[in-house]
């Protein structure tokens, strides 16, 4: 099948420089341009392909549709020695992120620990982009975000109240690539039920249901459905907490207050969360760097499940794509990489330079 | 069935000054006693009776064994304005979690948010009774522990390298019942398991596998199995970042290298972490309350899946509970109720006093 991934590649300099293209040419300032390209392009490269340049379009209709602000002032409404809340005047939300993120790292460095809201944000693409900010600090990171749209139910219940709340910790070590958990609180993620639509395949039940509790199989309806919370009370209520931590506590409306992003030229008002954890403050790091190799070696040589050819570790996986796509480009499917040059055209642009 | 719950209670007053008596008796300092005593009497009171008196006679022999500290030197030995780790010097692991509490507590007033891990502790019973330590300051509080047992195999494994790792996180509110998650982040729990044993039921396939990744359905053989995580490699993740959070960067061996508790005149070394976040740095506390108990509120008031009568949210029951109990006295099953009376009799200390 000409459809099949690795037939058409870019590379992380050209995914970065059309991306850049694509946010001037629809008006964000020439920096906030690049930054944002370039957490986008961070998803791409660890192989979390649902979260980068497939995303472009979504973003740059909202862009133009007037329902991102593309001059935000992005400043610190409230804050104390460890803590702040970040108002992000409706900017990108990969920019109101980059800067909480900037801000927690600065705070930690002094008091230990820090912890930093968002209100008026938006959506700020992979998690694990931002909770590996701190590693370059030896600082250990932890992202939340509560999502702008409900598609669960609280446990026992069938009325939308919940979103699919991730949450992504990253942990520093030393030779072994650092330790990088990225997950949402339901069983399955949209990406994954639109590659069993893709291939024709049925969901199996537990995964998804609709709003009279009976389960949903056909991927195809799968959309209009309730997902599932991950191990089911647990999943339904650490999404609660996320979103009493991560929109509440900043002032963002949630459960049934939830400002939805349906309509672009909307704000979402998203609200999210990033901690940093100084580690050098508890031991000498290289000593917490070597625990943290030996747990994470351990693992990945412990014995396998039958039919399963290795045990890898969070973050193991993500790390050998972001070497590989590095060297190699990023794949790209054809369906991409044509509506990717269809918005070139609208935004009258050089296209994605695809290397082979 | 004589052995039905509810034919016997004892009170709240009853379950304290017994269980202060077993710890005098057992060598602890009064007020230490009298301390561990209260903290385990609130799992009781909420209804986590697998984390309350039902341990007794377990904490009694590690102290009597000479595996715990009677007169531990609980200390801060690493801190920072926002972070503090405590050497719980092998005391009990209520006291080292106690202090670690209040250490947490009085950090986050001057600092927004403090973290405090402690190494050298021994297992402190339900971690919900720390969690929501904060509460009563308008904090939200947040607590991981690392077990002293490898439960759990790394998702797509066979070897026991990780714990069960709980996470708890209580959340204040107005006039609704406070938030109160508390989960282990494997799938059953032995208490469920055992009970499964005691009514003669089989496990369904997908909680409990043995050492070759088969599946465990006999409640019996359970034990000597593996116990797998929440929703896959979702709850493995959390397992092992938790171990990283609570045990290694404490300075807490763990994964392949973790101390077990299996000999009651060993040392445990346990990890733990407590987390406070002071809600008031974000915005009015008043403003915040209201948000969490609309959410709270819209949550138990929705519609809930046919087949049950109604949508509740964490620490709703437990709330209940505590009033009901409080009230009415504390269910104890006749075999408990006779092996804490020739424990009693063993500590020559008068029994439990049993209200009807």
């Amino acid at each position: 099948m000409a459809d099949s991934a690795g037939d058409l590649r870019f590379s992380a300099a050209a995914g970065r420089a059309f991306m850049s293209r694509a946010f001037l040419a629809a008006g964000l300032p020439e920096e906030d341009a690049r930054q944002v390209a370039e957490l986008m392009l961070l998803a791409d490269l660890r192989g979390v392909d649902s979260h980068g340049i497939v995303r472009l379009a979504g973003y740059i209709k909202r862009i133009r549709a007037g329902g991102v602000n593309k001059r935000p002032n992005i400043r610190i409404v409230a804050e104390s020695p460890a803590t702040a809340l970040v108002d992000g005047d409706n900017g990108m939300g990969h920019l109101v992120m980059r800067k909480a993120a900037e801000i927690a790292i600065a705070k930690a460095d002094k008091a230990g620990i820090a912890w930093v809201g968002t209100r008026g944000s938006n959506h700020a693409g992979a998690g694990a982009v931002y909770a590996m900010m701190p590693l370059a600090h030896d600082m250990i990171g932890l992202y939340l975000a509560v999502a702008n749209n409900n598609h669960m139910a609280p446990w026992g219940g069938v009325e939308p109240l919940l979103g699919t709340n991730p949450i992504a910790i990253a942990i520093p070590t030393g030779e072994e690539a650092p330790v990088v958990l990225d997950i949402a609180t339901t069983t399955i993620s949209f990406g994954k039920i639109r590659n069993a639509a893709d291939n024709g395949e049925r969901l199996a039940e537990g995964l998804v249901m609709d709003y009279e509790g009976r389960p949903v199989t056909d991927p195809n309806q799968a959309e209009h459905g309730l997902l599932l919370p991950m191990s089911e009370y647990k999943g339904s209520g650490l999404s609660l907490v996320f979103s009493l931590l991560g929109a509440a506590l900043n002032g963002v409306a949630t459960g049934r207050d939830t400002t939805t992003n349906a309509d672009a030229d909307k704000p979402a008002d998203t609200g999210q969360v990033i901690m940093a954890i100084k580690a050098a403050n508890f031991g000498p790091i290289d000593a917490y760097k070597r625990r943290t190799d030996k747990v994470a070696h351990d693992i990945r040589t412990s014995k396998p499940m039958p039919g399963h050819a290795a045990v890898r570790y969070p973050g193991q996986q993500g790390h050998a794509t972001l070497l590989e796509r590095n060297r190699s480009g990023i794949p790209i499917r054809p369906p991409l990489q044509k509506s990717l040059e269809k918005l070139a055209g609208e935004l009258k642009i050089a296209p994605l330079e695809i290397s082979k």
